[in-house]
């Protein structure tokens, strides 16, 4: 995260920049009014669907709760509906976002020093900093144009194995990958599951970005194809629903050996630990994202239609925009290229010269936009260093085109 | 925890018993209809103190927040009323729940495999918890009747340095302490400051029943009387407020080296860790929070008053109830005795046989009462055999005296 901090500041001194830097959601589309209709919509839930009495209400609101969330069954219920996942709530943990998630799984199933993470790479900055907290080895797994490549996996996990460690998970974002917002091909995900099987690894999906892309666009989840508990699903409503709440979820159905010895649930070793990190997640914010799942009756990527349409219309700006600037020949001229996701908050652009800190500042200073240097998202300055992050969820259209016109400025001046 | 999973067995197998076991607070004086009432007066002080536009307010409600939280001003004020505690806002971290402020103090603290954590024994399990899951060498400090013993702890800690150890905090609960009820003297809280300075130990203070005592007869807390920042303040609002909002907060105002080798707050290094935890602290729960401290004028030790009666209440009927039941010769002659704290939740009560998993079991079939075997708070059964804690903070007074009445025909049964 530190090296985040250099954006920050850059973002503080240019005020008036537009920033494809943060990737937050669009505030535009949430309503300050709705926090009350949603509680209300979970305690009429309470006490009309499952009987409860007020005494019992207020105790579900205001004391302590159950460890592993009191919402496990309506998500389930979205996930079934919306990502075709068959999860048993007991096998759900409810988190304070999705970071309490990873962290915990991380906790859960790393013990041994010889054990390693892997990571696709670049990555997002929450596991590698989770990871780095626990003292978690992580050995970054490069991506090519598809995500991960299972074959470079594959090698990766045979040279670990021959250096006495242990690859134990791989984490990755299929869908529209933070930072490249790149996308798992189909193949790609059974060979992984295949891989995931034959070398006794776990992988950890994340999937805060899923719902947004073309209506029926989508590709089937890892843990949707998972029929061997292989994946430990790493859930997000902070795009779908709210960040303000901080709720997330683990699908966590592995069968695991307890402390003592016993065969248990990951899902109740996660709770463990999670008592012990946070109790148990607010009451008051699984009330609030319960009553908008009950009042979106349990189909968040059709509540989240409008919003996908939102950042749909983005990135066809920005792809537009940046095509009709910049266009086929000029740009391979120049030895500029990007990605062209199909959806997702992120997209890469790729210069002949370094988009380091002293870019990203003139960036910001003589052209009026700023974006997150790439090599942000690799240990130590190992990779990214003619790449840039564009990220086109916090802005509106128009900002979105003012901000590719600005940037092809720079890219003018920089590169052609 | 695991250890406590008998008890809540127990508890499960005899719904009709009366439970002396949940340290939990009295759900009767909460209001269901008041969320909503707090959650405007959180945003009413951002648009009308504060001048934010309504967009700032979504933003502040919705979107991801700052790492150390939005509500430390407010805090900061209604620590300064009621304990007295001069804290620089910049200096709280707001977290989630106490149990998180723990968690993150000691990853923060804690690096080197020679350091030790001294806890103040019979201990609090959240924190022992905490720093189990951190992989940190917990050392038990033994009480006495008035808490920990400078004494004590000075040898300890010159035992621990012998032995190539370093020392570096020692967790204390000085109030009403969890689980004996304990109170530590003023001449202790001074020793046990002018101590840490000179073993150059911190105090992580942990105070979540400071308030639960007769008006003006609480003795002021280590961090009012702190003048060279040896102490870090774990506040909680699970019992001032309400559990299911999940809020606490620290007080770090220590200045210490960042890994950059800068000169840092420590409340800054915190933020750090808290990022990869839980990125920021629900924002729902802390308006509501935030709404409950303007709402009470910042005074939360006033706005405690009923609850701090009803516990006054139950305490005083409990003692009552024992003192008339075994009057002293009767228990003085049987080997039963127990403490009379002035307030808090929990009290200490002392037998001639073992209080184990076996009394417990007999005490809800036969007796239909259920406490918790003080042993849960000791290292592998080091201590506490013939103890047991009773909490008053569940119950209504008339279940209290009931519950008091079942008690001594145990104690008749088993001990006189």
């Amino acid at each position: 995260m530190e090296v985040m901090n250099f954006l920050n500041e850059v973002t503080s001194r240019h005020p008036q920049a537009i920033s494809f830097g943060p990737g937050r959601p669009y505030e535009g589309l949430f309503e300050v009014e709705r926090i009350g209709y949603y509680l209300d919509a979970y305690q009429r839930h309470l006490s009309e669907e499952l009987g409860r009495t007020p005494d019992e209400v207020r105790t579900l609101l205001f004391q302590y709760g159950r460890t592993n969330g009191q919402i496990h069954e309506l998500v389930a219920r979205a996930l079934r509906n919306d990502e075709g996942i068959e999860a048993d709530p007991q096998s759900l943990v409810v988190t304070v976002g999705c970071q309490e998630g990873m962290f915990i799984a991380l906790r859960a199933l790393f013990r041994d020093p010889s054990d390693v993470l892997l990571v696709s790479s670049p990555c997002y900055v929450g596991i590698t900093g989770a990871a780095r907290l626990l003292d978690i080895e992580t050995v970054h797994v490069p991506e090519g144009e598809n995500g991960v490549d299972p074959d470079v996996l594959q090698r990766t996990v045979a040279e670990l194995r021959a250096a006495g460690k242990r690859p134990r998970a791989l984490y990755l974002v299929p869908d529209f990958s933070n930072p490249t917002g790149t996308c798992l091909p189909l193949p790609a995900r059974h060979r992984l599951l295949e891989l995931a099987e034959a070398e006794d690894l776990l992988l950890l999906e994340d999937n805060p970005y899923g719902f947004f892309t073309r209506t029926g666009s989508g590709l089937p989840t890892l843990k949707s194809l998972d029929t061997r508990r292989r994946v430990i699903y790493l859930g997000s409503f902070a795009k779908t629903c709210f960040p303000g709440a901080r709720v997330g979820y683990v699908v966590a159905d592995q069968h695991v050996q307890a402390s003592d010895g016993s065969r248990t649930l990951l899902a109740d070793e996660l709770s463990k630990i999670k008592g012990m990190v946070t109790v148990n997640t607010p009451a008051i914010s699984q009330a609030v994202i319960g009553g908008m799942l009950i009042s979106h009756d349990f189909r968040l990527r059709e509540a989240n239609k409008p919003a996908a349409d939102f950042y749909q219309e983005n990135l066809a700006v920005l792809l537009d925009s940046l095509d009709r600037l910049l266009p086929p020949e000029k740009r391979e001229a120049a030895g500029i290229h990007w990605n062209a996701p199909e959806g997702g908050f992120f997209l890469t652009l790729t210069l002949p010269v370094p988009a380091d800190n002293a870019l990203l500042e003139e960036s910001a200073r003589e052209h009026g936009v700023i974006w997150t240097p790439m090599r942000y998202f690799y240990p130590e300055d190992s990779g990214g260093q003619n790449q840039m992050r564009l990220s086109l969820s916090y802005l509106t259209p128009d900002q979105v085109a003012e901000g590719a016109r600005r940037l092809v400025g720079l890219l003018e001046r920089s590169c052609v």
